[in-house]
């Protein structure tokens, strides 16, 4: 049957893994198989035509495991190449940019909203194109911010590093008086306290992972593709490398064990 | 004439390009090719498989250059495979480990010696073998510091960041009495004013690139394949991806302009 078959998720590495929490929690019936290509993260500062080209693989590994639909769980995948895979791929595919820019839009009361994310994901203005889409009257202010995915590699998520790093980074939206803060990367909502921190109480932080979870719920019962509530789901997780780091890092944001887990080669799968 | 030949470069990216610059101030007569594998980087959380293939293809499209000699200026894969590259290749191969390992023993008096550098350098030790193989008696403590080479990256060399970053990663070193701090990572040379604000005037910081810009001075002669003196060099740079990127943060390494600038794709390089 259709509906048996699991959802693909594909991120550069780790951080997809807080967008595959909020499908667990959501629909803790369906299958998941999760791709992240760990030997050549991070996406974020590499060009256009390689993160299209390291994506087009990654997609192609997950349809070799029949998914029913795929997930890009990285910002800077569905800012670079989210169409390019939708017309490739013969079964839906959702990515980020869109949820978050809904949630940011729902937010804002002052029509200022900013952004963070990979400097890839800056570059592309792909939130930019998605709020106004929405909504034209919107002000939109962006911020890369490098240096954040590489803190929550290291666990540093509340130390004066992350707190001096996060005042640097945000000290020009700030300045803009934006109310509504988008979290562009799947790795930054393991920042938030910091975040929030540096922000005040005033400004919403986005996190697009639980909007994503809700579109790919509405995609799947608008397909009738949904698997059986109450079935016990299975779980598979794939990395192009060092798989006892991705268990180390990764239980912290999927918050339960990751297993089992398998090793593939990007440049052969 | 064999001496008029180029020496190969290989680094996982930017950070090669202080060695690169102590062999051209050395022998401002060598010809020089340098391969930064941009669309890979960083190797240093990577796994010994993934690095050691990384590093095959690499220096296979510098013998493909026709080098006469391949420096390996990345402690990452010094660590990882030195001896596996020196075991495949016709051509003298020298790393970054050794020269500074050198280094180090000179400089210490109360043979207590720090490490610092990536997680797959620390965890691979061999800089404590280096070091050993030289003078037994030295104790040496060593640290992982993943968050520099992102920070230099970010050119953030001197700021609050920087410092607090360097506070946290040396405290345990400066606990123990060290008297000398090896930079094993060919980024952290531009950070020693921070390092050197956090470790006080009484310790030493050995930076590995010149040291082994004079082991290849050193072997070129000893071959017989220097290039004569008062010759003008041609300098070639080689990328696997974002050239832009690489001419704005390797100028700053270099202190002089890259170019010309190519791009090769490294699976079919």
């Amino acid at each position: 049957m259709e509906s048996q078959k699991p959802i693909g998720i594909f991120d550069s590495g780790i951080g997809g893994l807080t967008v595959a929490k909020e499908i667990m929690n959501l629909m803790p019936w369906e299958n998941i198989v999760y791709l992240g290509d760990t030997a050549r993260v991070p996406y974020g500062s590499k060009s256009k035509e390689t993160i299209t080209r390291f994506a087009k693989e990654g997609v192609s590994f997950l349809m070799k495991q029949d998914v029913k639909m795929i997930v890009i769980a990285c910002n800077t995948v569905s800012a670079t190449c989210l169409e390019k895979l939708q017309d490739m791929l013969p079964v839906p595919v959702v990515g980020v940019i869109e949820p978050g820019a809904r949630a940011a839009v729902k937010a804002t009361k002052n029509r200022k909203v900013g952004v963070i994310g990979t400097e890839r994901t800056v570059k592309s203005g792909a939130y930019e194109r998605a709020i106004r889409a929405i909504n034209e009257n919107i002000a939109i202010f962006s911020r890369a911010c490098p240096l954040f995915v590489p803190l929550v590699e290291e666990g540093w998520l509340e130390n004066e590093v992350a707190y001096h790093t996060a005042k640097i980074y945000l000290a020009p939206l700030q300045k803009e008086g934006i109310d509504t803060l988008v979290l562009g990367c799947t790795h930054y909502p393991l920042l938030k306290p910091t975040l929030k921190k540096v922000m005040g109480d005033k400004v919403t932080l986005v996190d697009s992972a639980l909007e994503t979870a809700r579109e790919v719920a509405a995609i799947l019962f608008e397909k009738g593709l949904e698997r059986g509530q109450g079935l016990l789901p299975h779980y598979k997780f794939f990395v192009s490398d060092d798989p006892e780091r991705f268990i180390k890092v990764g239980e912290a944001f999927l918050q339960r064990p990751i297993n089992p887990i398998n090793v593939v080669d990007p440049e052969h799968w």
